[in-house]
């Protein structure tokens, strides 16, 4: 069979599902907390999920800076789970659920690839079980109460200049960045400029995805700061007293997804935050379900472990209050070739030369990953214009720095592709290690920002603009020196240049503007500009999707 | 029991709701065409229902010129099934689906009531299966595509300044109403006027309402005129060749959802069209599968016999190709005071003079029923302040006009408080009748337009609008003479004016401007001001809504 033939929603569509009960119960997910969607799909109540043998440990899959021609970190991490449960350990894998409106644009999904999927990739990448429709929905509710409020009379006296709170909706929609709503006169509202974020980047999605349960959910949408008053005077959700109704349209969508990968591994899909302005990882009610559930947690976080990894370990796992037992640093020759300054269309000539320079990047990330008291593993995901001497090149250097290493061919051959990462992680779960996080909450902001870019981006020196100057200041007298921070940069480049690969030394970062995400709980740091609201291109790939006459998705991917 | 103390919820909460899987076998639906969503809720996979014996017959419920007391139709159709049940009958309710942004303006759900409603009500309420947040979606993916061409070079010409297709939202938010889009300079798309309106109004719920199968889904998409060319030219969605895309977002959104009544009766639950500004009945789909697998099937239709029945046996059932068997005239003493000029909080006192005022209304939409060929039963829904003189009033009427008249106690009684009613339309099935359209398609848009006012209204003339008389002749060079009449007009009054209650006479009504629904099929004639984006009242019923820590909703009713 020639594998080069088949496209991934080939071999998805070639592959038969077992009925959701069955996975259910495989993963010891009572009967009573399966609510089906469909025959693969289900949401988990987890009210009604008991921890079997104490918690499952967590294994994070991140990966060296992406590059263009993609690493495939998604694949790893299903193909990971795969090979522990070829290896007849009690698995499950956590993924981040993919955004519908991206898809009209550019071809593609986000749910592994080959033989490493999670399916039914064709519902999980359209409307799946309506969470991203939930959190369109709660979102723009609060607009709506936020625009009612000031018409009736703005009791609160909420400054409409000063308003934080956008609108969203699931769609690449670059008309709608930035608009004027209220226009048409004193019966439609109070005129004001607005604009709208794509679904994923909504405070809600990350709040969804930070909540331990439903009352923390609640708990934390009434601290969301929607805008402030002419005096400055941060306002809330509290202040508008709709955090219950918010809550309520959430009832479902806050329940984990149950579906599989293409051997039978169960999977939980769930949330999906940006992995910029927010903290990009899947969420924690999904990842400790899991954990409840089973011995082993495959998970992964966003882009690079200067941004993913750093998130997940510093919000998201401080939140859910884990330790990571193992992290993952996905690496392809391709990407390290790229870091090494070979541009993409040449990427199939064998060049070691290239190698040696980008091996640099990947050095940074597992330098990175041991400042958490963490031993990583490098998976090498083999693609197929790999020639030997190139591969050889990179276990040799593995070799030569001590760094534990393992060749995973998941895409082409599932969970047997990836036994020999599986049992690298294994013995590094087994090993005593010290994990701490990279700073503590109650350093100030400055030093926490300072603590990320000279440890983990390797840069020399911060700058505040002005504009954050100022806001450090404003958010100390709010009292949200606390929180922990979210770094907006670039995913390409350690530094905040997208175009300096490898690993830069001695550069400055500078922060341009803070955002105060005092629901979610972190606060953003911008770098540059980050696109919170994507465009579609000139052709959309929406122009060669269709539906057959029985209901089939063409052209999804 | 004191039932004045129990809500609809306390109603719903205390009824044991069976399976879907066992509602399903009692429907005939067989397992590979069930797909759970939840316990209680599925969709149907219409391709693998066939049908049993025959078409099942049609019962429409419609009513007398609607009132702010309410007269319960959706109470009515739910009893009236509930009855043909304890009849032994082999029967299915047909209804539409309640939009989800209005719940959180002013409380109500849209389930029926008392012991008629269809459960689960808080999920119907809410999300439900996620039909109206698809079509959401493929409304606004269109307006991103129609921008997106024209910041892309505008190969089609589109006149920015006469683009009628609108965004959406399922949410009260008037500050939406009118917007303006693409600001921010050149790379942030063109600028143009814009607005969005409540998903319910998008012609795509018209078209997902009127569609045959998913190729004619497509096919009715692909014939939506969005906006004109400078010279006046209609661009469709087939010049932007988006069609499949459009299909493909609504693949699972077009399957009927099954839920059950409080006694166990088979419902299904699907699409929900305004019943101005389109036609206002649920799904040719479901309305046609709930024949193939029942004998006798009860739906409804929004507003009076002026509005919704005519819409759906001029629009709907031509569209879908059967005749009802019978048509139900839900009234109540309530009402008809009303309609005989008593104020709403006068209603609790006897008032029999006001009711002689007011029976003629209901006099008119029992003479309208007539004109199709059709013997009307009216429903005389019983409420708690009806006294014995009034009732008696009504029920010597009928006998004095021959009108079949049944009274029904569903609310309090379920399917038993409709028995008598359900025996009178059982009568009617099965008499001879001569079934006719008010109007032939061929005929002239004014023609067809006169022929409701003055058949259905009981008017004397039309006038059109200058603007309206422009509209007509370019739609007849367009092509687009050979579709059916959608009214938009008050559902208060006969007359365009909502204050004109009773049965005027000799009145004129202006049509104002015409819309094409070309996807749909239909050209709407407004007669005023639709309101197509509701707003927030000042203090919302959001400030109410909560949801428990094991995630139930509360104070959505």
């Amino acid at each position: 069979m020639n594998l080069a033939h088949l496209s991934d929603l080939d071999i998805a569509n070639q592959s038969t599902l077992k009925p959701i009960g069955e996975i259910a119960e495989k993963a010891g997910i009572p009967a009573e907390a399966l609510e089906p969607y469909g025959h693969y799909k289900a949401k988990i109540d987890i009210n009604q999920v008991q921890q079997q043998n104490g918690k499952g440990k967590v294994v994070l899959v991140t990966a060296m800076s992406p590059t263009p021609a993609g690493e495939g970190k998604s694949t790893v991490t299903v193909g990971l789970a795969d090979a522990f449960n070829q290896l007849k350990k009690n698995v499950m894998v956590a993924l981040r659920e993919p955004a519908l409106g991206p898809t009209f644009g550019i071809k593609g999904g986000a749910t592994g690839g080959g033989y490493a999927q999670v399916l039914p990739m064709e519902d999980i990448n359209l409307h799946f079980n309506g969470d991203f429709h939930a959190i369109t929905t709660a979102n723009n509710a609060l607009s709506a109460f936020i625009d009612n409020h000031i018409h009736q009379g703005n009791e609160l006296e909420i400054d409409q200049r000063r308003i934080e709170w956008k609108r969203v909706l699931d769609m690449n929609d670059r008309a709608l960045r930035n608009v004027i709503v209220g226009l048409g006169g004193p019966t439609q509202g109070v005129p004001r400029e607005d604009g709208f974020n794509i679904t994923v980047a909504s405070e809600i999605m990350a709040i969804l995805c930070l909540a331990n349960d439903i009352k923390d959910l609640k708990e934390k949408i009434s601290k969301i700061t929607i805008g402030y008053t002419r005096s400055h005077k941060p306002v809330t959700v509290a202040d508008l007293k709709v955090e219950g109704a918010l809550a309520m349209i959430l009832k479902d969508a806050i329940k984990p997804n149950l579906v599989q990968t293409i051997e039978g591994t169960p999977a939980l899909v769930h949330g999906g935050p940006f992995a910029n302005i927010a903290h990009g990882c899947n969420s924690i009610l999904a990842t400790e379900t899991a954990r409840d559930l089973s011995d082993i947690v495959v998970t992964e976080a966003g882009f690079g472990s200067d941004l993913g990894a750093e998130k997940f370990i510093d919000i998201k796992a401080r939140e859910a209050g884990f330790e990571p037992s193992a992290v993952v640093v996905v690496a392809t020759i391709r990407a390290l070739k790229m870091h090494g300054g070979v541009a993409k269309d040449n990427l199939k000539e064998e060049n070691v030369e290239a190698l040696k320079q980008g091996i640099v990047n990947l050095e940074r990330h597992v330098k990175n990953v041991k400042k958490y008291g963490l031993e990583p593993v490098v998976a090498l995901n083999a693609f197929v214009h790999d020639t030997d001497a190139e591969t050889e090149f990179v276990q040799q250097w593995a070799k030569d720095n001590g760094v534990r290493l393992a060749l995973t061919e998941v895409w082409e051959k599932g969970g047997k592709g990836g036994i020999d990462l599986a049992n690298e992680v294994l013995e590094v779960i087994e090993q005593p290690q010290t994990f701490k996080h990279l700073y503590e909450l109650e350093q100030p902001l400055e030093d926490k920002i300072e603590t990320i870019v000279k440890e983990i981006y390797g840069g020399a020196k911060v700058t505040f603009s002005s504009k954050a100057q100022k806001q450090l200041n404003q958010f100390k007298d709010n009292g949200w020196d606390h929180y922990p921070i979210c770094m907006a940069k670039t995913q390409y480049s350690f530094t905040d240049d997208a175009t300096q690969l490898g690993a830069p030394e001695g550069f400055e970062i500078t922060i341009r503007e803070l955002e105060a995400k005092t629901g979610a709980g972190f606060i953003v740091a911008l770098t540059g500009a980050i696109m919170t609201m994507p465009g579609l291109p000139k052709k959309p790939a929406a122009l060669n999707m269709d539906v057959t006459d029985d209901g089939h998705a063409v052209g999804l991917f």
